[in-house]
């Protein structure tokens, strides 16, 4: 019987497990792999390889905590998990069982993506998948942004202050939002509802994209970063039906990411606080401290 | 006219300015200094200066950050915060006036001292303020924790099951919580209550503590550690009175760092959120997001 179980290998759950073994609570990880939200630096044309403070060295020194600490991880995905008598149990694809006290998901979201020609060979190099990591590097250039809901209009609004202009590429007609009238009225955002990519065009950098327009023709959009926003799905299937989510799936916390089982935690981009890695981490650490407490109050 | 004015110099500040100037956001971060909660290495007889991830070198390069950004930060105490018609009033000591569309209050809480002889000298060599960052360090060892409030109860309880024994020496009678009456019960806990600390003794290292016992008397306390966790008293003057708080005076915020007037947010020890330094970080990463998507519905 565990203290605690963290399942998912992301920036939040790192720092939950590092933090959860530093207070000496018997803690395990359970992930398929290190990772989760990715981090990367973006190169362009013009410029070298800039530096994006993210906590990437923070989360080096405690991934090299829990690698050095084998007890502690097991890497396989976990396919069950559910709440028993005064503990829970968490099962996965191998078949291997174990039991805890106290739980924090932090399973993150399914990656968002294109699924077109050109989209893996321009990661880094035009091509994001975070407004908030990376628009301050586009300024006075052309992008486009990828989607129609919530986190698509934040990234528009928030690149056409920096850029020179924004294309929204809306895949279907925006969400309805406060944003979304707002965003039809900017002048330098030009949107097109009911458009299709179909490649990212470049060599080495972004160079456009080659779209399918609402009318049926093909066209090229030329552009220096695609930012890709399409809705994401919060990885919550484990604990949907027993701990209340929104209407997206996303888990709901509150200020200690408690969730609404006792018990159970949530962090990072399972919960709808934000996608920013600083947040994650400071999320992660929240949630550890809060099962910590937890415990200490179950004797 | 700034978009944004950060008030605080400690964690939740640095990394919510940072992150603002990052969005491009016109920022102006006020503080009397940097710093805010201490961190510092914990040295003891027996251990080389363990190390303790702590978030510092995040830290030192947003500091780096912000010490090149000369017109983006004011050393000052702020007087007085005002909100104006759709913008906020900040006031200096030395009669500095700015004006931002938004505000990130992280002003922090009072310091908790014990104000005797033998404190100051000994901090970082057996004496804490954090339970949170230290107790790890006295594994099987005796400790004494001073207060009587949940912050000193919380530490009782966590050092419990890590130290030998656990002197909780409370200055009043332990405030009723949950945890109150489990700590009375606790083997390993000495509870006394209405006691006086007088001195912290030892030459290099924490030997132990002068008190005056209820009945009047001295005794000595031989422990190798103090954490002291007197009552601390949340930085909220500037804004008591026209956004919420709570009984003690902290903050109240959302799990998007949103208080009960729109525009401002607040990080850090002057809300109830946590007083780890990893949370800090990300609850003003968390404030500055939010404020920029306030910023962006605002026009």
């Amino acid at each position: 019987m565990y203290d605690l179980i963290v399942i998912g290998g992301g920036p939040a759950g790192i720092t939950a497990a590092a933090i959860a073994i530093n207070q000496r609570l018997e803690t395990l990880i359970i992930a398929e792999r290190w990772g989760g939200q990715m981090t990367y630096e973006m190169q362009l044309e013009d410029m070298a390889g800039q530096e994006v403070i993210t906590g990437e060295s923070l989360l080096d020194a405690f991934r090299r905590q829990l690698e050095y600490l084998e007890f502690a991880r097991h890497f396989d995905r976990v396919t069950k998990v559910a709440p028993e008598e005064s503990s829970f149990l968490v099962e996965t694809a191998d078949g291997d069982r174990f039991q805890a006290r106290a739980l924090i998901i932090a399973t993150g979201a399914k990656p968002q993506r294109l699924n077109v020609p050109g989209e893996e060979r321009l990661v880094g190099r035009g091509l994001s998948y975070s407004a908030v990591t990376h628009a301050g590097l586009f300024l006075g250039k052309d992008v486009a942004v990828v989607g129609n809901g919530r986190r698509a209009q934040w990234a528009a609004a928030s690149l056409a202050r920096k850029a020179h202009r924004v294309y929204l590429l809306a895949p279907e007609p925006l969400v309805a939002t406060p944003l979304a009238s707002k965003l039809r009225r900017m002048e330098n955002v030009t949107l097109v509802e009911g458009v299709t990519v179909q490649e990212v065009l470049g060599s080495q950098y972004v160079e456009g994209l080659r779209v399918r327009m609402p009318d049926g023709g093909e066209q090229e959009i030329p552009v220096k970063g695609v930012f890709v926003k399409l809705a994401r799905v919060p990885n919550s299937q484990l604990v949907r039906g027993w701990i209340d989510c929104d209407e997206q799936g996303h888990i709901i916390v509150d200020v200690y990411c408690a969730t609404s089982w006792p018990g159970v935690f949530a962090a990072g981009d399972v919960t709808l606080v934000s996608e920013q890695v600083l947040v994650h981490i400071g999320e992660g650490a929240k949630a550890a401290l809060s099962a910590y407490h937890y415990l200490l109050m179950q004797g």
